[in-house]
């Protein structure tokens, strides 16, 4: 940057936008856009999505007055220049950095920031509480969502639509349209409405059975449809005719580019008593050629050199990705078994199934942002003989947990469900974290969980997964694996098979039971222990459930302290699993359980998050020792495993204690 | 009935509806509607909606081939006539009792009931999933949904429907419109949409932006509006327009009743290559005049008296539900603190917040069946500064898994969950099951969960949730409570902690930790061990999470044999909790955990159903002795806690062992 005085320096609340002229808000959009592809080229980010709103951001601004005006983004990942705009401009450069600003809207981090986004479709809901609420209070403030045509496609936001229709209460709904998310100058959302009428089996159905009900005797209830046919072609021109049937009033297409079109289109909007649509188109990555040519590849990315938009290499070991290993191994199953189909829910690339549609077009779906539609189908698909594997991340999955039961397990319908980014997934923070399903998916009869620790192992686990029965869940992290050599031939695992990974002695005081790719700060944790004199077993557990009963009892009954290493919150995860098992086995075995304590997390690499949560190989080994240290110093063992001390938690910032 | 040869009883199979000429069908129809009065007289069940879909499956089946065509019902409440079409005309009297069919359909049961529904909105993703199989094994059979309008409100409709219309594949979809479930002619998905046009502030809303937005200056984009105006009346008359825009071809209104009509509208449809959804109209209640004229009292019904259609009286201990103290604590709270508002998803009656929506009209807001919503609302509702009070079923709040983490606890939101139904349900069976609660929420960071154990607790519990901060859940169950006395002002909880409830002697071997209502079992099973001469303390927990550390640990101290009993499945559920604390303290102690067990519940009495999984007081009481005494026995005490013999859980069908 140069040393003239930029006039973003100048904005520290939206209000200082009101006082520029067109001249200096072009000036001001340039700067944002310079400084988000600067930032971002370092910190990595959703770049193409906020280069597409710079303008709908500032126009917006410019026709509310925040506060008390409130303006909630859906996702998220499309505010930076929210935040720009709203104080965090000096921040900006810690942008999804560990202790830096959140990459979503964040409540702890600013008034502006009404909603802490993060996954999609919930902002309507959010900003009709907003709206009721000020209601119930007289007050008159402007209330406004902002929503992607992708977002649309999710069940929550209709569900909101319904109700705003039939409140009638005072809203506005932008709905930012990125034309470059698909090929056509469309929203995802219109385009699905457009393709279709332009699909030519629409019209052929329509044909015939409009003849068929003219016949004679048919009746006269079906008479109707005659008269929709003509209209159907307007529909085709105009957009927002969804929205109009539920009550909003629909506004546009306006060109989201274009700061005065915004500004006027908010401005007539607010002053009306009633929901009110403004349907903007905008272009993912605009004014920046790299972005603007690959919007996909720019939708999140790494850090990248900013001049030519090439990615900065990260991958230092050279070993694949969990997700790449998943593809391909997906692939090559495919290829063996014609009855697999890939489903995902609007990450094809995030998924690796993007590699999968390439190899197979007509076995591979793609829901829309449709967690809970993507479990049923599933099911739907798998009563029809098909074996769909569904590849979701962890955090997304939530969404569908009811269908999970209901409409996969429940029915004991066979499918393969592909949990990425289980665990810690960095920069994105909270929102984001898969840190619940070990416990989530435990709860459901017949669920079994595969957890393979390393990359080599999770060809194994979807191997295994896809030739059982009823629903079955391989979990595996973010990142990149552990380099193992990836097996010529996958191989099938027995269920509920635990794999000893080291024996240890006899008389060895320890068994560590490890979960997934823990398995690999288990051996450090080991290896440390071995150097203090203290000798430890160390399990691949491999199944999360069934878990190994024989390998934990057995352990148990040899006098052990069992500890159980997992990145999955502590509530009710493997831990849990292995005290369930003790007791089922009328067992008492002193238990250690090494997990993620019960707190939201915080953004920043994922093994620092590891750690911090207490789960780097030194703090579990000094945890284990002191543990062993209490049981072998406990004088009374009268009382069968009683242990009084609590003192092993003392100063345990994070440590597993229930908060109260 | 009179020994006349019933046209019914010569139905085996829909394929025999065929040879039917009109008058032997009218009479099969009262024949139909005779028999559902008669079983659900006895058995309780959805009288309203089967009397309503008698003439609609006959015609549904007379114009299809069963099998190999397939039909889906959405949420499977209206397949009583499907089943006695379908071959289970002579086991209809066990309809939801122990052992005999389910109120549902359910695949075990019939090869004709291709999926085994129970919550709503997910028929559509079924039967895409059926309609792809078949098109990806090239079979031309015909694939149908029957969806009620108000399914069509839940979002997991709108995914699907999205889908359907992009798929452009073959799939029929019989919009079932219960012109009674609102006083119009229209059902509540027509009349939403309806209604926002009715509504003046519509108009002027659309008048008033239309002015701002013709004035000069304004841009060329927003001109589109002008248009839809004209065209906004006759949407108002012709229905089926969101689903044309989607790209389906909607047919219709059909009147329901109806078989020639509904037979030759399904026969039109199957033949045609693409998606065709038949709006039909049909009147809840049809033929019976109790059921008529009180469509909402007979959707779901006790037994009563057919003659007269008044309910029988099966409240024999003269105390309230749960439900009803639940509505009264909460009307009474909400005359104190106006910020108060109640949410419910579509259960206004089922909740008991009717009584609050005619005590509180403004502060009640039903969202249709839309959980994932009704949670996203009432986080914007608390950032607004109102106190939202979300009452809903357990097994339904499985919908918004995901608002519940991300919504309100990351975000903070005080937001009240009122959880009805949680345990088991009795005669709706496993797809009502609320067994996973606990768990889930206390897989949520910040998340209290309050289990108050008789209908005076739930007072304070409702009173004391609403004092906290944050998200706070009150479980309690179906059913009438112990008849305790009410509180005539209720008193609010210390958080997270038990209260004593006996003692024990100093040397008592065994401490009973129960949670909610289980604890009535508790004591009597206390009871039994008293008189076995094995001396018990008791507690009740009242907070699942947090939970009471110090009562916990210093049982544990105690050198006692913790107990656990819960209502919830064995997975990761309060007994968990206790273990999570154990090794949290560094402390050992023997655990015996007493819940559901890990498999999916039938139907039946809830109290057999208690019984089967192995939570009778009897069965309890023995288990502890057993364990007590294999502690007790145990030789080798050097090593601490190990307890060898597994024989006590051998021979308990129900145990809580990991299936393998």
């Amino acid at each position: 940057m140069d040393d003239k005085k930029h006039i973003l320096d100048t904005i520290d609340n939206p209000g200082g936008l009101k006082d520029l002229n067109e001249a200096q808000l072009k000036e001001l959009c340039a700067e944002i856009r310079e400084r988000l592809i600067a930032t971002t080229a370092h910190t990595g980010g959703h770049l193409a999505p906020n280069l597409g709103v710079v303008e709908l951001t500032v126009g917006l601004y410019r026709a509310l007055d925040c506060p008390p005006d409130m303006v909630v983004f859906d996702v998220g990942h499309q505010a930076y220049v929210h935040k720009l705009l709203t104080g965090r401009r000096d921040a900006f450069d810690t942008l999804r950095t560990y202790g830096g600003i959140s990459g979503f809207p964040k409540r702890s981090e600013s008034p502006y920031d009404l909603y802490g986004s993060g996954h999609a479709s919930d902002s309507l809901s959010i900003a009709l509480g907003y709206a009721l609420a000020r209601d119930a209070r007289g007050g008159d403030e402007t209330v406004v969502a902002v929503i992607g045509d992708g977002s649309m496609t999710g069940g929550m936001a209709w569900e909101a639509l319904n109700q705003i229709g039939q409140c009638q209460t005072r809203l506005i709904i932008i709905l930012n349209d990125n034309e470059m998310s698909i090929s056509r100058n469309e929203s995802a959302f219109e385009a699905s409405l457009g393709w279709a009428r332009m699909n030519p089996r629409y019209w052929e159905t329509r044909e015939k059975i409009q003849r068929k009900l003219s016949r004679p005797g048919v009746g006269r209830g079906l008479v109707r449809l005659g008269t929709r046919v003509k209209d159907s072609f307007k529909h085709l021109v105009v957009p927002g005719v969804v929205f109009e049937e539920l009550g909003l009033v629909s506004v546009g297409p306006v060109d989201g580019h274009d700061i005065g079109l915004v500004e006027a289109a908010v401005k007539a909007a607010r002053e009306m008593d009633g929901p009110v649509l403004i349907h903007t188109v905008t272009r993912k990555g605009k004014g920046y050629e790299p972005a603007q040519s690959d919007p996909a590849l720019f939708h999140g990315i790494g850090a990248f050199d900013p001049d030519t938009g090439e990615l900065l290499k990260k991958n230092v070991n050279g070993a694949p990705t969990y997700t790449e290993v998943f593809a391909k191994a997906l692939i090559a199953e495919a290829a063996e078994n014609p009855d697999i189909v890939a489903i995902t829910a609007a990450m094809p690339a995030g998924t690796g199934l993007d590699k999968f549609q390439k190899a197979y077009p007509d076995r591979f779906i793609d829901v829309g942002i449709a967690e809970g539609h993507a479990v049923g189908l599933a099911a739907g698909l798998a009563f029809g003989g098909r074996l769909p594997v569904v590849a979701v991340y962890s955090t997304f999955l939530q969404r569908a947990y009811d269908q999970l039961i209901g409409d996969v397990a429940l029915q004991g319908a066979h499918v393969v469900f592909a949990l990425d980014r289980a665990g810690f997934v960095g920069d994105d923070g909270p929102t984001h974290a898969g840190l619940y399903d070990l416990t989530y998916l435990r709860t459901i009869p017949t669920m079994r969980i595969l957890a393979p620790s390393n990359e080599a192992d999770l060809v194994c686990a979807l191997h295994t997964a896809l030739r059982l029965d009823g629903p079955v869940a391989v979990r595996y992290p973010r990142g990149t694996g552990t380099g193992a050599e990836l097996p010529a031939q996958p191989c099938s695992w027995e269920v509920g098979q635990a794999l000893c990974r080291h024996q240890g002695d006899r008389g060895a005081p320890v068994a560590i039971l490890a979960v997934g790719h823990m398995l690999e700060r288990a051996e450090a944790c080991r290896e440390l222990l071995a150097g203090r004199g203290i000798d430890a077993s160390l399990w691949d557990m491999r199944w999360v459930k069934p878990i190994d009963e024989e390998a934990v009892c057995s352990e148990a009954a040899a006098g052990k302290l069992l500890v159980t290493i997992e990145e999955n919150t502590i509530r009710g995860g493997f831990g849990a699993a292995v005290a369930e098992c003790l007791s089922a086995a009328s067992l008492t075995a002193p238990l250690l359980q090494l997990a993620v304590p019960d707190e939201f997390s915080v953004q920043g690499p994922i093994d620092t998050l590891l750690d911090e949560a207490g789960l780097s190989p030194e703090r579990m080994a000094e945890r284990i020792a002191e543990r062993l240290a209490l049981l072998q110093g406990a004088d009374d063992k009268t009382t069968p495993g009683v242990l009084l001390s609590r003192d092993d938690t003392v100063g345990e910032p994070h440590g597993a204690q229930e908060a109260r």
